[in-house]
């Protein structure tokens, strides 16, 4: 259940169309997931959303598509969003993902999350050596 | 300010000295960071928190010891820890993070709270496509 | 799958009675959600945070009763309580949020969480400038 | 201590420059915060950012400008962001917030945060009334 | 640096002054913590409060003293509050939880995190066998 | 619907059904529930997170079996982790949690929360009180 009302392809007009349409086009699938259709409650939301989502993850980058999309999967499970954890793994597999490295994912994920509770318990002062300069120098 | 007394190097005996030689060793360095001398509280959590940390972060994996960084940033911003975030920029920074990896980090980490923030806002349900069986057919 | 019982109002006595009784006398409505019927696990518990909800939500503040909501929605996306997303948008809807509002609510939202997550990867030091004594002068 | 260099306007050149200059025009004062001296460590970072806050906080739009800020503060309380809850503090008070109404902020934020995590623990299951049909019939 | 005045002794008037002497009495003290000082921005936040913390902390119930607080330190290391960590492990101290007891906390909190974060990332679905019927019978 | 696959006892080979049959003996129960057949997915994952929870839950310790569980159902309220407050929820009422202990921890969950979100939005500076050596001393 959604707070919002998911846009079906007949539904979509306008704005929402011509988005839905470069969303097939870059993605190459005639697949829509539920995040625009919601999105689409509003169409300027919808655009600039979009336009940043494939600014960053569809278009060659500083870092390869599959790295990216596990520090996304990393953010998504640290802020509890099940529908982002769902929607970047698959995307993660799509993109080459085997088992072993998602193990290794999950390994990370966890121990960071373990260690900044720690951390966060005995308010560890920051060492002045990781510091900006003292790192470059 | 920490909650625990941060061990110095003199104070080490006993179970602390030899992790403490261990990361030294491991690490090829002197520098034995503040997280390492607050969890010496505990001699047992010093030694199972470091052999975790050692054997996912300092042992070739699956991912290249930067993507692992990273991750791990990820991770601490997302749940705010701020000792946690300064140590390993430093860490990608040194295995070799440029200036311009870090800019599309900071693009992908802030991009998925955005995200997060829109689907956990309009609770989408999470497409059937999205499921395991629908991922490997 | 709820941790406790809901109560229903054949179960409610006493206390819990009471407090039911006031949700509908106040609410002008005979729909008691969910929330109260689990908080009736314990009477007092559900007195006290009934009270407390009546107090800050239900009496005419120095905020309107949509700003109010909107607010409350926000706190929740950002904890990630799925459950009182969808009650307090409904809330929101009930008390006059319109389409056009509500899309404006994602947009203020979902660019705090990405400057949140921006801030806390940098490490922002604050302005003093910030300070009280700068903002009053 | 940031984990990026803060660009003084001296080092500001091109298209930081450019955003530096923009931001001191629309907000009309000379002071530009840390937020926007640490994005400029990447100039495309720091003018989709700036563009995006510009267009959703700096444009008149369905909300009122302290109603805006409030909600941005309470994602930031939530997110446990130090610095935004300073710079949005002094932005709603620039704005008029008064005492008042900020103690009825301080009063949502925190019982919301009361709630979702009583409903949390509790894992209180959504009300079907809650649902979008049911909201608009 | 505090976005609100901390109020001092001297400017302690009415209901404030009343609540800090509550407060002195109560705990048997004479110092009042900066949270305190805090919330007398507002009499009436700062008496509810202080109520709340008085009937649930420092009245005799169904948990000792030290487990409050130590399920106290538990949510506020979950929540990143620093301010709340640091002064909820001094009570736990002054309470009498030795270095073994905080060592085991420390333990159970980052553990509780590491598979917080793992089966959020597997999205592992609840088992039928935790419903409360069947933890009943 | 998780992201990997439940391994069931006729798929659970070599080291996983070696940590299964553990987890059987161990805790004296044929029920193992989904979170270790979800990690399954990993067979050192697996192993290496069973014998962490078993050291520090399943062996006597500082801390009574019950108060650990309710530590743990604090930070995983605060984590906003469906799965583990219900297991551990679960695993406290197996444990002698009586529906008064559960009320209480209820209200201190719900109590630190609220105050968490009051010392973030406030910025409440830490009382040097609350250092180390003023602890000890």
């Amino acid at each position: 259940m959604s707070t919002v009302k998911l846009v079906s392809d007949e539904e979509a007009t306008g704005l929402v169309a011509e988005v839905f349409a470069d969303i097939r086009k870059t993605r190459k699938t005639d697949f829509i997931n539920n995040f625009w259709r919601a999105l689409a409650v509003d169409g300027q939301l919808l655009k600039a959303t979009w336009e940043e989502v494939r600014g960053v993850m569809a278009v060659p980058g500083e870092l390869d598509p599959l790295t990216q999309e596990m520090i996304y999967i990393a953010v998504s499970v640290a802020n509890a969003c099940s529908y982002c954890v769902h929607s970047h793994t698959a995307s993660a597999r799509a993109k080459g993902m085997t088992d072993a490295q998602y193990a290794e994912l999950l390994k990370i994920v966890s121990l960071a999350a373990k260690t900044n509770h720690l951390v966060t318990a005995m308010q560890v002062p920051v060492d002045p050596a990781f510091g900006l300069a003292a790192s470059k120098d």
